[in-house]
Order: C-alpha cells, then structure tokens, then sequence
C-alpha cells in the first residue's frame, strides 16, 4: 500500500490600520501567497459617533462569513464532482452586549444561523456532505469553531507588550 | 445602596446572499437596529478560480476584526476620558489547511496576532486596561473567544433541515 499523499500550506494574510475621521479606519491588506493587496475601510453610522463613509466592521465580517463558506462550497463541489448552479444563502448573526452603569460595555455572540439553498439535481444526501465538506475547509468557519485564538500586543515606549 | 442599572442591547445582522460569476458571491446586509443597508461582495483570484472582481472572503474578516477593535478601542477613551489621537494596528492573521489525497482540504487558524499603538499621552497602563475593555466590547473577539456558534440549516425539499 503506499502511502496517502498529504500536503499543507499556509494562508496568512497582513494588515496595516489607521485610524481616520472620527470612526473610520482605513486597512490596507496582503494576501502573502499571491502578494494581492486590498483597502478597506470601516466606520460607523451617526448612531455610533461615525460618519457613515464605509460599512461598520460587522457588515465585512458578516459578508466574510457567509463569502468564505459559499465559496468553499462552489470549490469542493468541483472536486467531488457535484454540479451545482447556484448557491444562495440567508444569514442572521446575532450579538448581545451588556453595560453596567456607565462602563464599556462587554458583548458576546448569541448565534449565527446561515441558511444554505443550493440549485443543484444533487440528493440531499451529497449536498449535505459538501456542505459538511464546505464547514471543515471554511478558514473562517474553522476559526469561530476554536476560541482564544486571537494573540494581542501593545506598543510601549519599551517595546511590544504582550496584553 | 442602590442596584447597579444594567442595560442590555442586541446588535443582529441580516444577510442574504447568491452566487455569481465563476467564484464571486453577492452578499445584501441589514443592520436591523437602524436599518441601514450594505452591499458587499467577494470574488477570487485566478489561482482559486475566480475572476478578481472582489476582494477574497478572508480580506474582509481581516478588516473587521482589526476595525472592530480600532472601533471600540476609539468609543471607549471617550467612555474612560482617555485622550487618544489616533490608533495604528499592525496584523497577522494565518491559517494552515491539510489536504489528503484529491480530498477537499481542512482548515484551522494558527493564530492570529494584533499589534497596536496608540498615540496617546496616557501612561501604558491605562492604555492596557482601554484595551482590555475594547477586547471584551469587541463583538468580532468576543466571537472568537468561543467555540461553536455558527449553526447552518440546509434548505432540502421537504423544508429546512439543521445540518
């Protein structure tokens, strides 16, 4: 028998932010694999003290999201033979925050519920497996399945600081 | 003594999204708290089959996790009467997939690293505590700090199925 080929690579993406305006920031982003590089930005509506110049940060990570596993799912459809047409999805992320008195406040996810239709003669059968196939390969949905995996250093006038 | 007030708020998105082009997804948001709506969309570069028309969906979380904290860090000096001119991050965000044969791939984050400098005249530790209360009001991190959240249903003929 020999042996099952298994390869790895590594998909690591740079970000450099600045704050600009009152709530706008302004990312400038690289892809290193393929060296792509993207501006985005972020801001808040009046709502949230902003100008409303750019969608407010979970507007992306919503589209993130729901892009990275319709995306995966169109990729692995190739690769395990599927046809399928179309994917449409319907997505509600859904946040709390509680404030005490005048603190910050502290949030938490309450729950994304992503409701998938695909246009495809497929059983229901094949297509739950590549979307099961879609989730395991989802580098987001990956990420949101382990937590504590975000890392945080500060600039001190002594260096970085791990905080 | 009086009870401390407590006020909780729900902060819930609304996204439907459809397939177009060779690997580009169109995705409609709705912040339901204003209404306020945004299209955003993301595609994929020739060396994943798609035609660059977008950025890919791992381009937008990287600029919402990083404008999400930028965001809070900025709405809570105020709350802390902090004085902080303006914010820069630095970011790395890697992932690494395992392939098995011609099997689709899967995913997992390896870390995630955020390097942040304020430019501001307050002393470091109060720095580090605006940015500890920006990290749990940071509803991008406090989704990453837990596990499991994300729930899919499959739309089949005979309704919708949890999958």
């Amino acid at each position: 028998m020999s042996p099952i080929s298994e390869k790895r690579f590594d998909i690591v993406f740079e970000a450099q932010a600045r704050s600009s305006g009152k709530m706008r920031n302004d990312i400038s982003l690289r892809f290193t694999r393929t060296n792509e590089c993207y501006e985005l930005a972020t801001d808040e509506g009046a709502f949230h003290g902003g100008d409303g110049t750019a969608p407010p940060p979970l507007a992306p990570f919503a589209a993130a999201l729901v892009g990275c596993v319709m995306t995966q799912i169109r990729a692995f459809a190739t690769r395990l033979r599927m046809r399928v047409r179309a994917v449409n999805v319907q997505a509600r992320l859904h946040w709390q925050a509680v404030q005490q008195a005048q603190e910050p406040y502290v949030s938490a996810p309450v729950g994304f519920q992503l409701d998938i239709e695909l246009e495809t003669d497929e059983p229901v059968e094949a297509q739950q497996r590549l979307i099961d196939a879609a989730k395991k390969g989802c580098f987001i949905e990956a990420t949101l399945a382990r937590p504590n995996i975000v890392t945080h250093r500060l600039r001190t006038p002594h260096g970085w600081r791990d905080i």
